[in-house]
């Protein structure tokens, strides 16, 4: 190890609490990936497991000071690569910082960036109150990761997105000054809307090291309807019509293979010859989501699905559900994969699940399909054998294909998982080149060093 | 005029379409100020009444060759003075681009921002959707203001502010160039969260000549209550119950001098005794929207309400809150005002009422407390005799400390007006100097020559 970084560690085990700072390699491999498991990823200098947001800045000044790279971690879910440690950071964990306090006067949630969304949720429920955002990975995916990748999730098409629910924050800044942004208000004007920018940023602009969130009151226990179509194009029409005329709480996709990947780890009586499978719920007063329901099911007849399924018993609902969520672990079992999260709007959602089967086809590449369609999120699974180099390349190709067809249909490369590093790459071909300098003019601004998760979002200089 | 003024608008005169650059100052007068009234507006060089996007470009990249402010405005409703003319700006007039396209299979509008909002709400209606956000002002304030200011209003305890409804924008930068900022997709994460930093920036980052809003199913006709209660604080503790235990659709409160007002103008019989009243509606299902309006009387009938009205005819519902909409004007005759718009976690609410009328005696300056009580959004109107020197200067010093009681409750000094000129010199005082440094990175990065609505949110430099 050169000077410089011995110099760093020694400064960092002297200002930081005791058994806070990791320098052993075999400790440190735990915090070197997220799951994006990037091949590329680098060793860091040292891991760094902050316990307050002073810890978080002293770290951030002693990296500031040296122009080390500083890799904020939570949960080490993140599917873009945006925690992928690199040779010689500092590798930022929050995962000690797991504090919730819910405040039931003021319906808001004071949460440390480590506290796993499961949790913020039971901690708010425990209050007869709910956080609504609920990415699949909820149960083991951190706050702090959220707010960074302005996370979505299955109830987003009714309820929004993570932003929706930030009405402030504390950041330790690139300099290592902490900062209070927004606040316990639902309304604050005062400034620029700093605590927003903040949400999305994936750790490029700062570290959040608390959240104040915007609880809501219990969602009701649902409706749920699952529909069977023989024909892709079926399943994407219902999608389009259901969206025009109700406001189900939840409408999910799955194509064919992830229906079969999840028939296969569940044995649960999926219909594994429908070409698309949508799981819809209404979260409304009984009579009105039954009356919801209701014109949903007409909508799907209409474009003629195959099988249509009730129930308003809302655990026999959360059984779908968990089928729906399962659904990437599902189709991990057959291969390795490439995961998407390209979105469109809703009405070329049947031209993008088409054009993804084309793919599939031309690359001889199995793409598993499943979407938040409601949202015109989805999330094509490309499965491959690691062991098969042509395979991989193919898949590979395809990946960006994929990319280039969403772009092409007025959609976004990422939808609710953030750009990260897996897919910084094709960041300009989607925002173009003007608005990349502005992403980039706010980033050199607020990160003059470019010292804060380098090489995620933006290019490394 | 100075020759460098001329050959300025001479290019204008040459770039533009026919009739869109006045410079007759007499027609340029309408243009000088906002609903601020600031009595120091100067007198621009030119008004532009840009047709299109095109325009906007043309127009400011004239500007940044010559070095020129650029003061943009919508339809002029703004109480901050954020469209205050300057000596020798241009002033920038978005109110000939009012088109509206509802889309109603994506339900959004793609909206310009001359347009007001409540065009948008109508338009939006004839497609059977609606667009929540409803400042006082919604029949003559336009969308871009509204997008500009992050405009708030009576439904927002309910239904959020205007940011939660911007999927995205077209915004004219400071050196002329055009981009686009997210696109009609609810969910997109590629890159910084821009179309939110823009929104609440007035005008101090760019100039936005398109929006695309989200709509939603429409609203169900409202169960109303009005309470009046003996004291201030019987008020305020009910409003902290009522939010605490319910999610009305609006939660309006007026004190005794807003009441008195009010039925001065109105004659529609309010309780001028009572020393303030709540307007709450609730827009659920009828049958629930009677259960939780029930739960919210008893709340009133516990904190010593002296009378509950209650109706759930909806025409009779609406002439309670258009006679809470109608408080400023009714105020207004009575002298003239400076109108608050600070704001404070619901817990602090009775503290800042009480402390306001404890100013408004030490100062001996009537002040009208009216508040959108639900989200903790106050309007104190402070009223003067303009006759009156030392009233008026009273009325200024008692105007400050308002924002300093709100700001030592942890409340913000605006909360859906904006910063405007108005309340710049207030603006560090709230955020401190390390968040306010951050905001001016940001706006120099954005506009390093400081050309956009200088001396708006930012102090001129």
């Amino acid at each position: 190890m050169h000077s410089t970084g011995a110099l760093l560690i020694d400064r960092l085990i002297a200002e930081l609490p005791t058994d806070t700072v990791i320098t052993d390699p075999a400790s440190m491999d735990a915090y070197r990936w997220d799951r994006a498991n990037d091949p590329n990823a680098g060793t860091p200098l040292a891991v760094v497991r902050a316990t307050c947001t002073e810890d978080v800045q002293a770290t951030v000044r002693l990296a500031a000071a040296t122009g080390t790279a500083v890799i904020p971690r939570g949960a080490g879910s993140g599917l873009s690569g945006g925690s992928t440690a690199m040779d010689g950071a500092i590798v930022l964990s929050l995962d000690r910082m797991r504090e919730i306090r819910i405040e039931p006067a003021t319906r808001m949630a004071v949460v440390q960036p480590g506290a796993f969304n499961a949790e913020v949720k039971a901690a708010a429920a425990a209050q007869g109150l709910w956080y609504p955002p609920d990415p699949s990975s909820f149960e083991f995916c951190s706050i702090g990761g959220n707010v960074a990748t302005n996370a979505g999730g299955l109830c987003c098409v009714k309820y929004g997105v993570t932003t929706d629910y930030v009405l402030g924050m504390t950041v330790v800044l690139a300099d290592g000054r902490a900062v209070n942004l927004g606040g316990p208000r639902v309304k604050d004007v005062a400034g620029l809307s700093l605590t927003k920018l903040f949400v999305g940023s994936e750790g490029t602009l700062g570290v959040i090291t608390e959240v104040i969130l915007r609880l809501v009151p219990p969602q009701k226990p649902p409706t749920t309807l699952v529909a069977s179509f023989p024909t892709l194009t079926g399943a994407t029409d219902a999608v389009l019509a259901i969206t025009r005329a109700t406001r189900p709480s939840m409408l999910e996709f799955m194509d064919r293979p992830t229906i079969r990947a999840v028939e296969a780890a569940t044995r649960m009586g999926l219909d594994t010859d429908a070409a698309a499978m949508l799981v819809i719920q209404s979260d409304d007063d009984p009579a009105v989501a039954a009356a919801e329901i209701a014109i949903i099911e007409q909508i799907c007849i209409d474009n003629g699905t195959s099988e249509c399924y009730l129930t308003a018993d809302a655990d026999e609902g959360e059984a779908f559900v968990q089928a729906r969520r399962m659904a990437i672990p599902a189709v991990e079992k057959q291969g390795s994969i490439l995961l998407e999260d390209v979105g469109v709007p809703i009405p070329r959602l049947g031209d993008l699940v088409l054009g993804i089967a084309a793919i599939s086809a031309e690359h001889d590449i199995t793409i598993a399909v499943l979407a938040h369609a409601g949202d015109g999120n989805t999330h094509p699974l490309l499965v491959f054998d690691p062991a098969d180099d042509a395979q991989r390349q193919r898949a590979h190709v395809a990946y960006g294909e994929v990319m280039d067809l969403a772009i092409a249909l007025g959609g976004t490369i990422t939808g609710e998982h953030g750009v990260g590093r897996l897919k910084q790459p094709w960041l300009e071909d989607y925002l173009g080149p003007d608005v990349l300098e502005l992403n980039e003019r706010i980033k050199h601004a607020l990160d003059p060093q470019g010292i804060l998760n380098p090489g995620a979002v933006f290019a490394r200089r």
